[in-house]
């Protein structure tokens, strides 16, 4: 990870926030080279799951909503996280990530250890325990440790567990539970009337405006509503990169279909178009797998919910969410706003509330997958065709930040220029290509390589006598001679 | 106006978001076409303005941002508002949009009158005049009113000017500085050290970032930085539909000079490049105007500003300001933040903090001056033949949401439909089809006119015969015979 983390750094795909005020935690900015992936993400997603499709439409909403949206989503009441206080150090911590063990020693409890969630933290309560037992000088068998995390407490042991900041028991609180909404003020008073919240997911925005779509997009159930944009959750422990970030992209599809409709299918459909799409863009199948969440773990309006995951170098994640949600929230919007949000079925000469299913995704989820999934080391050879270490990013031709890079084997012969600056002119009419000719050729290749360029055209003198060209394919490193028209052919069939 | 509204409601451009609840004041929702407008606007933007020029990245930053970003700024200081209240209504008013007079007779004041902002401020007042002295039974000339704002009432005078609110003095507080960054908290803390606000404009995102882009972009002075983005600001008075929001998108670029560089011709070059682009996606030359702000208005640090100016329908308003500004914010975020803003120049062998020119675009702004281009009504002959209103968008090619319809003439023909499908479906490898079967084919061209397509094609029995069909232009409303071949070359030709 920390690799992915350092080329993002170095070759401007993503910094930190304000980092030169020290950085806002875990907001992040993307660079140069950043920017174009993040775009090609969004572009492939809303090609193929908008406008290649006759039965999804799209939608832009504002981040700031009317309050009673969440009051309607239940995120006003639910969207919370449990939080603990350490009174002494002023630290928080998220209650689930908090964990705990009763120290036993010969069947008697003898104290009590604590350890943040991390990779460790089985092996950090047994530590701790060990260490208590030798400290009290405690003889007898020490039995292993049983972590569970701080919701877990009862309230007569919340007292004795020390807090992970002091290693002393008696300043930790209950849970309580923090909203994880960023609350703001609009217009120029500061009261509970003006309260609004930047929206904690882009899918209320598309439920909102139902009836708005129904009465404009001519469009028939079963459709879908897909919307991208910015969401903001005030998270308390964000964490691994781009990964949990408070500020955040999502690309999120609502799909309608009748109350009586086969959802499990549907629901399994777009669960494979997930898993398709996510290959289509060059994430390997190999590192997918599938979650369910186990029932008694769902809300009470929820059918069912499978998350696509992704095996990061921190482990494997949920990447994609595919939740089914019956009529939930458009009926919650219907009762808080007494709008309808019926749909008349011509065919089937009914009325009803259409139940949906939410296939939702993070952008900047998918770009860290697509990076990791990339990031390759390998062997190349340097100027003197010695081998030296490569740094190559496999990305797919969709999402590569540029597609090709045309570089004049030399700078100082204005002929081979020339021809360089017109072919590039020629492929930036379609494509986005990338003008290099300071450097040898074998350290373009290279830093073409870490962006991931799939293609380097090489003007040589060659190209001066027969049209022809030198083009490098980046993963197999192999050079082959093609002219123009070959070119444009081979872009067009792997890239339209 | 009013046209233009209507027809966004109606074929779903854009809605006032969280409609269902009555709406949030000056936030903007946008539908199945909107949405695809809006893409286009900021794709034609980044095409021309980044991925085809040599000499300017792009970056895309958080909007949450570090709060000492708007210490350096200035804008914690100074992005503010004058504000008046009116202590009986508990109504508030911009200073600048109260305006006031003194009722004189003969000479004589005999007392005041208030009124909001509008197109009808003048005549508002010298009613109200009438009628004061009407109720007071005064004999004499009233002189004609003197308009003046809020901001220009002396302390002695504000207690005898009437909120526009409840007619009557006394309740107008004096005006004070209204910061419009809407404020909010990052972590699990409420307190000075947790303030963010969402940044009111993107510009400070590039500039913060500007050593990072030099340190990976592979960059050199003259070059700029580029980014799309939202961003708030809390407006008492918003207005205009689209026009002046809460939320909207800003399309920036700070463009980095050296000290000693001519900058009247880099600003001037910038404000040709505004025009011309604004041309190049079809909102006339003739409805563009500059408006170059008067020296004395200017920030101290700023060497010029010049907007283009776009004839709205509800007057001439600022659409693209250009501004010189130096390099004070460089400089102020050097001084913020401690870390060096410096460029070495290696042509001039020496180092330098860069001077910027600032072009700054809004995409709703963009997106409504096009629309209001764009909207016209002409006459078309009905199924009968005879003539009847037309509403068309003559929006250009680029920026249409659709950009080919494909109309089988009718439904029931299965070989009709089947090569219908067929051509929708290679189209959509590369252009935005939209595939329409149902209802009559003239009106079939209507709903295509009034959402701005620029081509339809029909395939009708000669299709099964000849392999050409009928494309139908959007402007002229002319039709020709074409094959698949020239279809796509046309495209090709106006589209990339």
């Amino acid at each position: 990870m920390e690799k992915v983390v350092n080329l993002a750094k170095r070759r401007g795909f993503a910094f930190q926030s304000s980092e030169i005020y020290g950085g806002l935690a875990s907001c992040w900015d993307y660079g140069p080279v950043g920017v174009e992936l993040k775009r090609n993400v969004k572009e492939a997603w809303w090609r193929d799951m908008v406008l290649t499709r006759s039965d999804i439409v799209g939608i832009d909403c504002a981040i700031l909503m009317h309050p009673r949206v969440w009051e309607a989503s239940g995120h006003i009441a639910g969207f919370t996280d449990p939080l603990v206080d350490c009174k002494v150090s002023k630290q928080r911590f998220r209650a689930d990530q908090l964990f705990w063990a009763a120290v036993v020693v010969d069947g008697k409890t003898v104290g009590h250890v604590s350890a943040l969630e991390s990779d460790a933290t089985e092996a950090e309560l047994q530590n701790g325990a060990e260490e208590l037992k030798r400290k009290k000088a405690i003889q007898g068998k020490l039995e292993p440790v049983v972590a569970k995390d701080f919701t877990q407490a009862a309230p007569e042991e919340i007292p004795l567990i020390p807090s992970p900041a002091t290693g002393e028991p008696g300043s930790l609180t209950p849970p309580r539970s923090f909203n994880m909404m960023f609350q703001t003020y609009v217009g120029a008073l500061r009261d509970d009337t003006a309260v609004a919240y930047l929206r904690p997911e882009t899918a209320q925005g598309i439920f909102i405006n139902f009836k708005n779509v129904l009465d404009t997009g001519r469009v028939k159930v079963p459709f879908g509503i897909a919307q991208v944009g910015k969401a903001f959750r005030n998270e308390i422990n964000p964490r691994n990169f781009t990964f949990r970030s408070r500020e955040f992209e999502q690309m999120e599809i609502e799909y309608f279909i009748a109350p009586d409709a086969d959802w499990q299918k549907c629901h399994r459909d777009w669960i494979d178009a997930g898993l398709a799409w996510l290959e289509s863009i060059g994430i390997p199948r190999a590192l997918l797998s599938e979650y369910a969440h186990p029932k008694e773990k769902l809300s009470h309006y929820s059918k069912g919910t499978v998350d696509i995951m992704f095996k990061f170098p921190f482990g494997v994640q949920e990447l994609w969410g595919f939740a089914a949600r019956g009529d939930f929230d458009l009926t919650q919007h219907q009762k808080f706003s007494g709008k309808s949000m019926e749909y008349f079925d011509e065919a089937a000469k009914k009325k009803y509330v259409p139940h949906v299913v939410e296939p939702s995704v993070g952008v900047d989820r998918v770009l860290l997958a697509a990076l990791c999934a990339a990031y390759t080391e390998d062997e190349a050879p340097d100027e003197k065709g010695k081998l030296e270490k490569r740094v190559v990013l496999r990305l797919s031709p969709r999402l590569a930040p540029v597609k090709v890079a045309v570089l004049p084997l030399v700078k100082n012969k204005p002929e081979l220029v020339a021809v360089a600056e017109k072919l590039h002119a020629a492929l930036q009419r379609r494509y986005v290509s990338f003008y290099d000719q300071s450097g040898a050729i074998g350290r373009r290749y290279r830093r073409q390589d870490e962006i991931g360029t799939p293609w380097c055209v090489t003007i040589d003198f060659d190209t001066l006598a027969n049209g022809t060209f030198t083009l490098r394919d980046r993963d197999s490193m192999k050079q082959e001679r093609i002219d123009e028209k070959a070119l444009f052919a081979l872009l067009d069939e792997k890239l339209c």
